[in-house]
């Protein structure tokens, strides 16, 4: 393993100079994402089929041509590197979520997504570390210490629901959409703040106080990321609005909005905090303020380039990573144990399918008992679908994988090396099998969606390709502010009984009379600076 | 100098590990481009100053500030890589700028374009080679061979015309603009073709032989780029066109569009042709066929967020040259001969004005000699302006220099540290200093830019910030065939001096007859396959 990390490193190296090989793999490469885009397009309405799962699969197969060609000496075209993920890839997919997230329903939610998320998240880490403790020591896969198996937990409780979220509409089931949408997002961030606060920490000698420590650690880490995505993202609608950039380019607001995006999640990085988060929460603030505070032009230009972006580093991640499961490498060091690599790989799953089964069911339980409607409350077969849709597993699994399992120190050793390998196989089995069920399990469950969907949608279904941008309904506002002043929490018993409307309601007019004036946003056109709307704004509160 | 080379590496090495010194260096990287883009604004309207001399500007200053911090040990934050530059930061800049070009405009003048960028780099680099081999022979500089003499006229051949285009107006004055931006595309591709071309051949033992096969080895590498980026270009619109991919996804035409842009920069490193020159016409080819075929919304993001890519990449390399350039290592070598590297300098800055002059009026006179009306010719302060706008060096010039002065081998020799700081000296120089007396030189040569452009303008003087997307005129196809039909070439003589309008208008009649109804192309809506438009283009001819 050791020799593959210096080849990540040359493999690097290469990329960056001009020698002819890596040109060769630049161009296959590229060549490679064009064809995945143009049969992920003839595939679009095929029964089975999606992008991901079409895209790992032309991975696999180039790693297996590769690997026929070069004569089964190595697929070595593009090695996994985990910081190439973390630092290239990630980012944009997570900033995109959050610009993209429809945050009426994101925030009416907010308090199951968070369950779903972060407790969810450590329920399944605990039951597959536990589950894993067990299993492994009886089996013959060599020295695993307990850092190790908590990484298990962290790694395989980081759940993958692209699959899913290709097959749900947003229009025809928003609060299952946002759900899983939701609790997708804050998974990934969970998982990694999770595995780093269990890399930093010393943990063969557990005490009460150490713990403390570790959940003191991890709820710092989860507010601090998310004020610091809060503040950027406030500062680039304040310098945009304030300077009046798309006065003179519009060239320059976008580029701002990119460059203060990719600054939130380094400066994450830079204090050691989540830069999953941070870059997801300025997203949520750049669409609620910075976008409307740009010309017209540059809001279809920003909504459609970062979803661009995001789809471009969806399609990179599944080749990425179907090639590099064909690197031989990593097999060799199994292939005299493929039982027991089978064996972990197929009590990982299980452990996979218990865990997540473990919290979806009692949280979602626990969610409809505070709900009066029925409308609020979440249905069997929806708890199904949320069970099923954070089945797979993918990237950022193998990214946590290799970080753990590949460094400096003790790589070559037996059990690191089926762990990889295992990781690999379940990122496969998962992504490929229960993502090909996927579309028939949905249609059998929602069989008509327009009907099962209990909540009212408020927004109007638009066509995939809209030519006025729709990302910020303008009906929200209005209708949200009237439709809530009926119900006012005139007693205490209704202000416990629906906190967070009560909060929304709270915050849509801390917004409306503190926010806006000084940061913009929807119901402000882009004002010139010093025009009337906004001194108003300055001196009305 | 090895130093250096090995620091380039490691940098890009701990670009991609998450070592928390190169997460320091990318956060200040990052918050520089947003300062740049921030300062560049407000200073929009400043009588002298401009983005690249404000960029550079604060390059040189944060590099003063790093060597202060460091105490003078290193202002390593991001040392200067030539493959960085051609790999990632040249292609979307050259991309953009063949996107972008008004087409009619640049095909009219197409032949004084291709004299200027062509035959006159030729000139420009024999002259500057001619008189460097003469003047440094006898100053105590160090063994220099002929391979190097002609480097040095391909280094300082490559002229940077951004400082111009940015205070030249392509509504008021169409022919200059598209004169100088034209000369700077075909400039930049041509020196990196002639230093490629001088560097592969063995100039020592020189004789007619060798150099007609120079001189067809640069043609061939002309043509067949050009070819690639047509082909590539062609093929991007049919394929978006044939599977009408908006259908589904409006960010799969976008992300296909930049993909093969740069797998057409990518096929030509392959095939060891010219990438510029590629990417350029696959950018041409793609704004007159793959563009028209596009969603409306797509055509509005591809329009913006590729000049956004190629403002953000120029930004990128002003303050890269300029941080570079306070690179103390360098220094070091010349600091007991400052001298003689000030007197290098001085006379390479004195051979490009000198080689410039020597094209621009001689070719400017032969054109003039062409044209019968007065509105065609160029006038001689517009020749002025040509000259000075390509007196600026730029980051070519110093990526090439680091090509040919850094190889292994020797990189420690005298002579080189004298050419790269040179180098440096003379781009700095020329863009600070010719930069800020850009904006005044024009507004003393041109008073009144309305009234001294002699050509009617074709395009509606549009606000910067434009709603609908204007990039292509649909006056320009009815207009220009209609006007072109009176003077029919019906003799030899008409057929002889108005060649490129015969040709201009016997190409827009192969576009229309079999072109477009294969590419699409503006006048066709995008058309589903098979709609009656698409048949009867497809029988008519």
């Amino acid at each position: 393993m050791a020799f593959e990390m210096t080849s990540v490193v040359s493999k690097l190296q290469n990329l960056s100079t001009s020698d002819h090989a890596s040109v060769v793999s630049m161009n296959l490469f590229v060549a490679l994402l064009c064809a995945c885009i143009v049969i992920g397009h003839l595939l679009e309405e095929n029964r089975w089929m999606n992008e991901s799962i079409t895209t790992l699969l032309i991975g696999v197969c180039t790693g297996v041509v590769i690997l026929l060609f070069s004569g089964g000496k190595s697929s070595h075209i593009l090695v996994f590197s985990e910081d190439l993920f973390f630092i290239y890839l990630l980012p944009p997919i997570i900033f995109n979520a959050g610009f993209q997230v429809k945050k009426k329903q994101f925030f009416k939610n907010f308090m199951i997504i968070m369950s779903f998320g972060a407790i969810g998240t450590l329920i399944s880490c605990c039951i597959i570390t536990f589950g894993a403790t067990q299993a492994f020591k009886r089996m013959d896969i060599g020295p695993l210490e307990i850092g190790d198996y908590l990484a298990i937990g962290a790694i395989f409780a980081a759940t993958d629901s692209v699959c899913t979220l290709q097959v749900l509409s947003q229009d025809e089931t928003p609060l299952l959409y946002s759900l899983v949408f939701g609790e997708g997002v804050v998974n990934d961030a969970t998982s990694v703040v999770l595995f780093n606060a269990i890399q930093s920490f010393d943990l063969n000698r557990l005490n009460p106080s150490i713990a403390m420590q570790f959940l003191g650690n991890f709820f710092y880490l989860f507010i601090a990321s998310t004020l610091l995505g809060v503040l950027t993202g406030l500062l680039s609608a304040y310098i945009i609005k304030k300077l009046y950039i798309g006065r003179h380019s519009t060239d320059r607001e976008v580029a701002l909005m990119m460059l203060m995006a990719y600054l939130s999640y380094m400066l994450a990085e830079l204090a050691y905090l989540s830069g999953i988060l941070t870059v997801f929460f300025c997203g949520i603030v750049m669409s609620h303020y910075t976008w409307h505070n740009v010309t017209q032009s540059s809001r279809v230009t920003t909504k459609h380039s970062f979803a661009t972006l995001s789809f471009v580093c969806e399609i990179f991640i599944f080749l990425y990573v179907g090639m590099d499961a064909m690197d031989i490498d990593k097999w060799k060091f199994v292939s005299d144990s493929r039982g027991t690599s089978i064996a972990t790989s197929a009590i990982l799953l299980g452990l996979i399918l218990l865990g997540r089964a473990a919290f979806v069911f009692p949280l979602s339980f626990l969610s409809n008992l505070t709900k009066k409607s029925q409308h609020q409350k979440i249905s069997f077969r929806q708890q199904v679908i949320i069970w099923w849709a954070g089945l797979m597993r993918g990237a950022v699994s193998m990214a946590l994988a290799y970080k753990q399992f590949t460094r400096s120190g003790h790589t070559q050793l037996r059990s690191n090396a089926i762990m990889i390998t295992s990781t690999i196989t379940v990122v496969l089995f998962s992504t490929v099998l229960f993502g090909l069920l996927t579309k028939p399990l949905i249609r059998l469950l929602l069989p008509h969606p327009k009907h099962t969907s209990s909540m009212t949608t408020t927004e109007p279904s638009t066509p995939k390709s809209v030519i006025v941008p729709l990302l910020g309904d303008h009906r929200d506002s209005e209708a949200d502010l009237e439709g809530h002043e009926i119900h006012r929490p005139n007693s205490l018993r209704a202000l416990l009984s629906t906190p967070t409307h009560t909060v929304h309601r709270l915050w849509r007019k801390f917004d409306d009379s503190f926010m806006r004036p000084v940061f913009g946003g929807r119901g402000f056109v882009p004002v010139e600076p010093g025009s009337p709307s906004e001194r108003n704004g300055h001196q009305s509160p």
